[in-house]
């Protein structure tokens, strides 16, 4: 393979796989920020991930992940799986809670170097425990994966976990805030995955969550350029019932890729003395649509370039085009003066954050091999309210570029 | 082998281990903890270890070893060990100091979910030299290990080292806070390791420290639900002549298994000015019994499923149940006013710090195979002092699991 | 090979390499500091360092690098370096500015535990893009290497970068301070590399650094005891122009080894209102000196024991003995009153900061093994300025030592 090295044992009892992946980008901006701001043209390096998984005795898998990009070093998996069931396994410890589409995506294999709104606030890497299963199409059979499941007929996944808030990132200090859980659950299908036609490579699926949180701080939204947009009253926090709902879909077809996704998020906002709420219900959706310039099979998984770059040989790797359109409304209400006129309270001021966000994005990916991919995103954020007197923002242009290498 | 994966080079001059655990707990809770005192029923990674270690040309022993779980990253073990003579081998770098029975414990052999008091206030990993040994009884050869000896008729240990407080966690920040260097030492022996009785696998020790910290600051101790019993006053430190005996044994005897210590922990507290103090002798034991209800041979060290877990085959791993009894003592000299009637002054206060703790635990373990292993513990702790208007603390009932895969 | 485990696929198309070391170091000075100071006697790892590198289709190399010592964890290194021509690979991700020539010295090779002053105000590890290559001898042909080139004619880097303060360790939270990025070059030649005489070891260098950041923090410097003697004043930052440039040379001849540098490190101080600046142009140098005892040749790299430790056979490793004098100047302007006579203000003032030091060292190096190290040094250094009543601070005397393996 060229993806790992696995090592095994003579009897196949013991399989270990050591991988990796490292994203070295660069983030430029058309409008310099003041220093104030804290958002710059910069290089960073996106994630640096080490990868220890393997299979214990056929039908225990395991996955220990840390990443040391982002600035920071942090756990992302920890996981044991037991499978005795290809229909029912059963997963705990740390790892992707099942819900947004393109969260789940492993980022290796993203078509756009950032992802859209509604992955930013569905859950990323919660800790918990999973039941999860994939059922064939009848008269085939299952294959196992212990990740949540995309390659067959029926897949699903029912969690409890800590719980996670919108935009949370990974984190290491993974230790529940309250006493409440937060349930996890998907169905996704390929209805057509066996009937030859041009639908085969159709998926559809919803997935959601629900959880009673008490008194989370809640945690600022940013633009598809990575600058904060949405900033909330900093003693707000989110208490009682919180749920999302993501309807979700992608289709593969030859050279062709479609996916989107639909989010509406719902909490109760309180203030420090939760005397003051608003029910907020926000909204995103983002839909994607790329092309293999170079006649590859566009995937939700990685692509597979037919020649791989040598150009001695003329060979020069895979093309890919791709188009993004993303937008995230935030609920009015949390700009609602809650308080008196004397004493106005709002739980956001229209003033730094915006209530509405449409970005529109072109990229060209670059694939030199199994291993090596690059990407160049061009992307522009066009706002509603967000800056000062209550006026539009800037709109904000953006180019991201990475180079990634995966072992 | 099916823990890890041993890499060598042709002429065994090499010798390279990669191998791993992850720990996935639930830590619940019959009294739901309000949100101020921030223990809550939770879902956590309490160890997800990645080891690399080795030896070089048949007498250098390495190991490099760090965890991402606990909600933090941490460097636990990175040593060098030389052992031209196994009677006399001298280590080097970050490592276990050799105190607590139960802290040399491998913490994946662990009998119960969380160690006992004694483990507790002794020392963990920290930075230093250490010379030791292991002896053979008359007429037998000594094996050499890395870690501190248990399967010899006599082992040894004597090392000097940057420090650490009761009850304070392996930290990275792992430089030293004054000038003076703590000193460990163990002894402990198979007395009747060769005599086919039912006492050879009796293990007797006594280890200790001492030294003499400066200003040292206190740590909190916690109950065996890991929620703070003892909260020093923030400015106390401990100042002058530290020490820690620890008497130890534990008795393995086919099914059944015997694990016990007693600590006594003398410091001197000093307050920020250094013109109050006291004498502080801790007091801390504990006792537990296991038993294999499968019939395997009860350990120290990895307990063997006779069969692995295999419903189509008939078998279901190994069982084991277990009890413990723990206590902690807090000097009273700890609560006494040392300042005036108008201007009181003690180091701790009895309205939120125990005098006394006592558990009881029983737990069930289940290792499915080699490599995976479920633990549930029932502890109930009943507390003197540590409530408002220095009443007792409620008791502590908790329900702790893990799920645990070492590869 | 006896440094690190190398995986390969069978087409040879990908290949993994599993290297490690540790660095368990001792610093003790003769003057115990007071408790206020923070620097004590103490052990400390130094460095604990994994590195997962290796080469996928011939021509793309990477590597991913935690360190895990020195009281932190960081990612030092994690870059693609694609390399279809040896004279013009191109590297991006995070890994070594290409300046200081004691910078470039793997850890592991250092002659002295720690690296002298010209060193500390180099950057070290910085985020960016860059052009390199290796250009052989005239009828010679060039071996590629992803690291800076050390063994060719003439080996050249020219790279981007965020840009990195002087003595601003490796960090994680890697992104840019401000949209301004640096410019760091090295031009590298062995002149007489195939000559066949003395002068083949010779290598001579310069390389430099240019950027103009915006309101940088500035960073203290320290001797080379590890102790602050240069503390700025809080608010005071570098903004626009600032350069640094590095004459460097070596040369290896049998069992001598020379290694010098000189640099000159110029910034502009400001204040926080901006409307204070001086011109600031620090110098340092050094040049040490090394003997192998023992007869092995002197190297750059790794030093290979002729025979390698086994009392029995009475061989004893390879022993080196060195010798090094560094010196640092901070600009006078850097003291200056350049406020008021009744509201003075300096960027650094002489009663804890110093104007000269002046540093000598004696080691001695033992190399057991290819993969275990032991080393003393001695250092004394001696300051102008820097004490109460802008006297001089008191001679610093440390013994440092490191126990290190490498795998």
């Amino acid at each position: 393979s060229n993806k790992g090295v696995v090592l095994k044992s003579a009897d196949d009892n013991y399989k270990l796989n050591i991988r990796g992946y490292a994203q070295a980008d660069s983030n430029f901006y058309a409008d310099d920020a003041p220093l104030s701001s804290g958002e710059f043209d910069k290089f960073l390096i996106r994630r640096a991930r080490l990868t220890f998984d393997g299979t214990l005795f056929k039908n225990v898998d395991f996955r220990i992940a840390p990443d040391f990009g982002g600035g920071q070093v942090r756990l992302f998996d920890a996981f044991v799986d037991l499978h005795y069931f290809t229909a029912a396994s059963l997963m705990a410890g740390k790892f992707r809670q099942p819900v947004s589409l393109e969260r789940m995506q492993t980022a290796t294999n993203l078509t756009f170097i950032e992802r859209a709104y509604p992955a930013q606030l569905a859950p990323n890497r919660d800790i918990g425990f999973m039941l999860h299963g994939a059922i064939a199409y009848p008269g085939y059979k299952a294959q196992y994966t212990p990740q949540p499941v995309f390659k067959e007929f029926i897949g699903y996944e029912v969690g409890v976990f800590n719980g996670v808030r919108d935009n949370q990132a990974v984190q290491n200090a993974d230790r529940d805030t309250d006493n409440n859980k937060e349930v996890a659950a998907r169905l996704f299908s390929h209805p057509f995955m066996h009937s030859g036609t041009a639908l085969a490579g159709l998926g559809l699926g919803v997935a959601g969550t629900w959880g009673q949180p008490q008194q989370n701080a809640l945690v600022s939204l940013v633009s598809a350029g990575q600058q904060a947009i949405v900033t909330y009253n900093g003693a707000a926090t989110s208490s009682g019932e919180q749920y999302r709902i993501y309807p979700q879909m992608y289709w593969y077809w030859k050279t062709v890729g479609i996916m989107g996704e639909y989010l509406v998020s719902s909490q109760n906002l309180y203030n420090a003395g939760l005397n003051k709420h608003a029910l907020q219900n926000n909204e995103a959706w983002h839909f994607n649509v790329s092309y293999m310039l170079t006649g590859e099979n566009n995937s939700f998984f990685a692509i597979k370039p037919n020649k791989r770059f040598d150009p001695a040989a003329g060979s020069w790797g895979a093309w890919q085009l791709a188009a993004r359109w993303s937008e995230l409304n935030i609920d009015k209400s949390t700009f609602q003066n809650i308080g008196s006129v004397a004493n106005p309270y709002s739980f956001a001021s229209l003033s730094n954050s915006i209530r509405n966000a449409q970005s529109w994005a072109l990229g060209v990916n670059w694939y030199l091999n199994d291993n090596l991919k690059l990407m160049t995103d061009y992307e522009e954020t066009l706002f509603v309210g967000g800056a000062a007197g209550n006026t539009d923002r800037t709109t904000e242009q953006a180019v991201f570029s990475r180079v990634q290498v995966a072992f």
